[in-house]
């Protein structure tokens, strides 16, 4: 634990290293991460961080993230100020192939999440907290750097409203209010009782600071933060955005610029004489492990009788709770509808292992990533149409290498009667688009199981597509379903075209198969279950002996079953003709929709008429 | 204006018509209906509510918005009441073709904006509020009715802070706290005073109703929403889910579940003799029309130097202000980042409207499709990647009829240094994927100019996509650029293959090109600018002559511009490639991560030689 003398050394040399490798880079955020420095010098040197430095996965350090993400030079250069980057390293900052990239990113070893699309850390947070509190039961807190500008987020109330709501303690905001944000002043400026009012009306303790730069002040603040119980607690302070740089100081039009030559060297000048030898240490936690859990188990066995009409969003709670003991680090999140997606019936075996986050899907993806970073493998469920609310949170777990099951339930049109603002039908080409995902849309509970089974296994995103209705049983429990491989169901010598499905329009397509083949026409018809990787080998060999492939999905074309199909395809001489959503749906019965959308079995025999 | 004891009749006939409407139905949410009945029978028959019930049109009418969108029976019940549905249509509901759909959408002719994906009623309130206190200027209320669940969204608390800081005092929520949400309590249950702390933190007036079914309490707490100045108010009201059918009054387990003929004839016995004949008549608003618009006047015209480099986003900004005269409803709306967008060149002309939405995405957009709704033709901008945030609201746009035009900044690898968070890679894919929307994407300022136009002109959803970088000016201002065309830019008889790109890539495209003339070889170039709709005739036409069709885009390949290729070249036999965005991007120059990605001129020219 750093003294008092040499905190303010350490906050000096951190801003010496804040504007030279943003003044190097030409690009960057200095003045965003100079109003923070005094506050994250005092936390991590003050004694009141506690981080093994060499053991950063330690499951009992600390946990420290920018959700402000932009701050990040102040991230790299707390590191260097532990002793953990080089000034040479340091200078690599946003250069290509530098771990020190523009926003933090776990390219850098400190970083467990990426940050930089703002109001998401919070989130990350309560993950990590659920973690600390509820299953690991380990003492850590998760410190989350947050700006003034990003509260206006909802996803950040979402985030205090949970927090509030499990009585994590073990969470702590560090709200930086330097006033102003990229164009302009924020909505409340240097109002602190703004904040103070807000957050606490949620039941947050919150402690003010009301000099940011004041390093007694805020270590007087962050002792208060043991005291506190049952209740989050939101430091906020008021902090000058360029702090220490009188030029720019508290200036609106210095969002996101660096200083020239000229203004860094005057700056350095004022800076004064920096000791560039002095490190800081960080206190060190306490030296505990997680609570045992069991090791992997085996999973008891499914049991479908075969044309049995059941929902594949019933075969995934059965599936969860099924699953467990050979994933005995699975944690379960539902959106309130855990009896529509069925996440429920875990629930109802492992109260413990299940976490309601209300209907609050931003925050609900957020704290999955952040179980994640502590070991676990969250299993996020809501209707599909509303997993949209959380793309952005989606989208930036792509670059934390997260390991997420996704479950979207009452995909597609045939949900029927509550009509389309319930109706996933853009989520397949959402989750198509993260890089590395997987995507798997099981037509009937067999598959559903194993291919839940599948997602548990793979490492990476993976998006399994449910359906509301029941669709009858058609695999047994010895067949296999590998991510990227499909089945091809209905085959013969002459088969004309092929039908090319998955999920409920599946089914479809086997009906119309047997009502061709009265009239003796004969087509193949494939359950493409792995939409994303799909199964280019036994697409092309269908492709080339039939005269076309129909690919049918209750989901619009556009970024859906077909493109990939076509994407898949895309240097064969194989025709690929799509039956897809696209008219605007409305209340019906789900038979009624299938075939007003043109994707029911007489489409698909109309279709395939039409190409005889 | 109905006398006392019109209002409990005209409580009573509504009840009747949800329990029997939604028990012909066979599904809905009548106990979610029955618990803000008295609330709503009160709003509209007890003279606050001030509608021209034969001019749903009129732009003084108050309007009235039901954000838990699963209210519907009442919704229509209400206009049964109110003697514009009959009895006979409201036996419709839900059914097939009637326009009494499960969640409310404009198929019903007083429903102006879909609803159903709770949190987004608030939001669009924001935008008609924002409407009449300062564009119209006119002095009607928009009313929401909010459910307790949804108050966990984030996006209400955007909706919250943005309401009071634009001081919305003609926005009033009437939040029906039934305590129980589709699974069992919410996070506060029957607490009025956790809301009433909560929002009246954010600087809303806060009305409770402590017996939300006590027409007397509920017509006093309507008295007082006039003397309210300056601040938006919200009645919170404590109601009973399933008021009024004792049998399954605040139970829960009864979300979004219907009586049987058995439940059904008791509850119908308890409600006792119904007038069915008594119909309401609403307060009429006063007769004024929005102050007036000067009407269209031609633009001035655009003037950028062949060859000189300016950024597609600044020619957004310029743009915006050049065509205002011409489309004078338009509005600008931004989040925090006008300086970067650039739509912030238009608000220093007409700061009167320009709407700083602060970083609130799902605000921001559902704001705008209240604008719309009341005339307007909004410009909604943002980074490409933070419009992700909004998907939800985007989706639920889609049928609303809007005319909402997206204009996305920063988009792809290109951005450079700032990182992956900060990049749109997956935005062509979203706006793809929405029916009808229109996905535009210039490569120079004189396109981006007129693209916005088309834009504006254009009646539907558009997405305009820019880029950060400059890009030299390749178009003379003459050049047109319809919707759904492209522009052959090299083309010669001997082409081998055909690159097809827009935007950023296109000027790779055009380097390769020059390269590879050098060398003898001819391909022929595409700026397909239109990604959606694409144009198919020019596509198939290049793609008959030359050996093959590369697609370029700064983008990830799934659900992007290679696969608006395929699915437009579905039945022909051209082989088409994809150089797209594959591996996680860095921080790094421009050039460095277009070359890291392979879609640089390199790259391009690798691929063709491939080919060759």
């Amino acid at each position: 634990m750093a003294s008092r003398d040499d905190l303010e050394k350490l906050a000096k040399l951190i801003r010496y290293y804040i504007l030279v490798s943003t003044s190097e880079a030409g690009s960057g955020h200095p003045t965003s991460a100079l109003s923070a420095t005094d506050l994250l010098t005092a936390l991590m040197f003050g004694g009141t961080f506690k981080f093994e430095a060499d053991n950063p996965g330690h499951p009992n350090n600390d946990r420290l993230l920018f959700s402000k993400g932009h701050a990040s030079p102040l991230l790299y250069c707390l590191w260097l100020a532990a002793g953990k980057v080089t000034e040479e390293e340091i200078m690599t900052y946003r250069k290509f192939g530098s771990p020190l990239e523009g926003h933090p990113t776990p390219a850098f070893r400190y970083v467990e999440a990426a940050t930089g699309s703002l109001g998401q850390g919070l989130a990350i947070g309560v993950g990590m907290a659920l973690n600390a509190k509820y299953i690991d039961k380990l003492p850590y807190r998760s410190y989350i750097l947050l700006g003034d500008s990003e509260m206006a987020e909802g996803s950040q109330w979402e985030s205090i409203q949970l927090a509030a709501y499990y009585k994590l303690d073990n969470l702590v905001g560090i709200l930086d209010v330097n006033r102003l944000g990229q164009r302009g002043e924020t909505m409340y400026g240097h109002d602190l009782s703004a904040y103070e009012a807000r957050i606490s009306a949620f039941g947050w303790e919150t402690i003010l600071i009301n000099d940011g730069h004041d390093l007694d002040e805020i270590l007087a603040a962050y002792d208060k933060i043991p005291q506190v119980k049952d209740k989050p607690v939101m430091i906020i302070a008021r902090t000058i955005k360029g702090k220490g740089v009188s030029a720019i100081e508290d200036k609106n039009g210095w969002h996101g610029k660096t200083l020239d030559k000229v203004l860094l060297d005057q700056a350095l000048e004022e800076l004064g004489s920096v000791d560039k030898t002095v490190r800081g240490s960080i206190a060190t936690p306490e030296e505990l492990q997680p609570v045992d859990r069991a090791p992997g188990a085996i999973a008891s066995d499914i049991s479908y009788e075969i044309g049995k009409s059941v929902a594949t969003r019933n075969a995934y709670g059965n599936g969860l709770k099924r699953i467990f003991p050979q994933f005995p680090n699975m944690v379960v999140l539902d959106a309130e509808v855990s009896n529509s997606t069925m996440a429920g019936n875990f629930e109802k075996d492992h109260p413990e292992r299940f976490f309601e986050m209300f209907i609050a899907e931003q925050n609900m993806v957020g704290a999955a990533l952040g179980l994640f970073t502590r070991g676990k493998l969250p299993f996020v469920s809501s209707f599909a149409a509303f997993l949209t609310r959380a793309f952005d949170q989606i989208r930036m777990s792509q670059y934390s290498n997260a390991n997420i099951k996704f479950c979207g339930s009452h995909a597609g049109v045939s949900i029927g009667q509550d009509g389309p603002s319930q109706m996933g039908l853009e989520d397949i080409a959402m989750f198509r688009s993260i890089q590395n995902s997987v995507v798997l849309y099981p037509c009937d509970a067999v598959s559903a199981e194993r291919l839940l089974e599948e997602a548990a296994r793979h490492k990476g995103m993976v998006y399994l597509r449910t359906t509301r209705s029941g669709t009858p049983v058609i695999y047994g429990k010895d067949d296999k379903f590998p991510i990227g491989g499909s089945k091809v169901l209905r085959q013969s010598d002459g088969d004309s075209v092929t039908v090319v499905s998955a999920g409920i329009t599946l089914h479809e397509a086997l009906s119309a198969y047997e009502e061709l083949k009265k009239e003796g026409v004969s087509v193949r018809v494939i359950d493409l279950y792995s939409v994303k990787p799909v199964d280019v080998e036994t697409l092309r060999k269908a492709g080339s002996v039939t005269q076309a492939i129909i690919v049918v999905e209750d989901h619009h074309p556009e970024g859906g079953i077909s493109e990939a199909v076509r994407s898949a395809l895309g240097n064969y001489d194989i025709p690929i003709h799509s039956l897809a959503v696209t008219k605007i749906p409305k209340s019906g019965k789900p038979g009624e929709l299938l075939d007003f959308e043109e994707i029911s079995k007489n489409s698909i025999i109309k279709k395939i008429k039409e190409l005889l």
